[in-house]
């Protein structure tokens, strides 16, 4: 029983490897090449662990964010990564999301599936604090990545601030004075010509 | 001074994105590439959240096992991965990871500069159930891309049986049915000539 068990978690282990494939419109600091879904979720969960200090809830579940944080992007091993402001991909977003996650989260043992669905629905859902918390480490790291590369997939993709600006208003919310920051630097990156005014 | 702060903390969120360069020897699963350093932590990072309940210390917090394995391997970042079979390269392995995390950790406003190295310095050390239970993570994690690639790393540094057991005997202790499972495994990997006997 036990061993039926684990070779079945040992199976969604396998069966994740596949979100170090899925490649994201993000650059790694450097330049040199796209980031993964795989780095860009072990950089957000550290995120989350290094700035929670500035969480506007400071009694937030921390090991809820890093565990829906770890996992959030697992849905992209089925239903690929959707860039943030293309709004054709956004239009069936969801339906192809909500079946990969029926897929990959239903190779777990049943109880274990229903809490990383759970975790997985409330980061989607984004209305408790470690939803919003999640999300602001998830929609910081980008801005990071974009501004350290000199908006390598903002030129690419001509990307305007004010769809930055509502894209990344949940860090305001989260975490105020992360939110402060990431105008400031997102000022800047209008200045130097790494985002369209 | 909380802007400052925060600059500190991105300035060190930028310096650790070089993790994503630190190739190991392991592959992924599918054998087309060797895996780099933040996609094996992050991965171990959700075997720690998938696999607690086989932890033979059941009050374990599983918080601390999750930030001792997202922060575990930036040494590697100057100190590169040291091939766990590598009796060279082991005599100084040492030397030049407390220098790593010296420098990188010191990046950290001073109070997380104190909370973060005591954290590695905890799993290095190896003594609490937290510390044995991440490393056995870590250690069972490149059995499984060995296994699942038939043996790709093994065979290409003629790696044996006897110094794989030695390295997984942590899992045993931390975890006995894991123990068990990595242990058949291995015995599998021998038969079908992945390992040496």
């Amino acid at each position: 029983m036990e061993t039926e068990r684990i070779k079945q978690q040992i199976e969604f282990i396998r069966e994740i490897d596949g979100l170090k494939h899925v490649l994201r419109q993000s650059y790694l600091m450097n330049g040199s090449r796209r980031e993964n879904d795989a780095e860009h979720t072990w950089h957000i969960a550290v995120m989350g662990l290094l700035l929670k200090e500035h969480a506007i809830d400071q009694n937030l579940n921390l090991k809820k964010v890093v565990h829906m944080l770890l996992i959030h992007d697992l849905v992209e091993i089925d239903a690929g990564d959707t860039f943030a402001y293309d709004v054709k991909g956004y239009e069936d977003k969801w339906d192809r999301e909500l079946a990969a996650a029926k897929r990959i989260y239903g190779l777990l043992p049943v109880d274990q599936q229903t809490e990383w669905m759970d975790l997985w629905l409330e980061f989607e859902e984004g209305q408790t604090t470690e939803a919003k918390y999640a999300a602001a480490m998830d929609r910081l790291h980008p801005v990071l990545h974009n501004f350290y590369t000199e908006g390598i997939a903002w030129k690419a993709h001509k990307v305007s601030v004010g769809v930055v600006k509502m894209r990344v208003a949940v860090v305001a919310e989260a975490a105020p004075a992360l939110g402060q920051f990431v105008a400031d630097l997102l000022e800047e990156a209008v200045e130097k010509g790494y985002l369209l005014p």
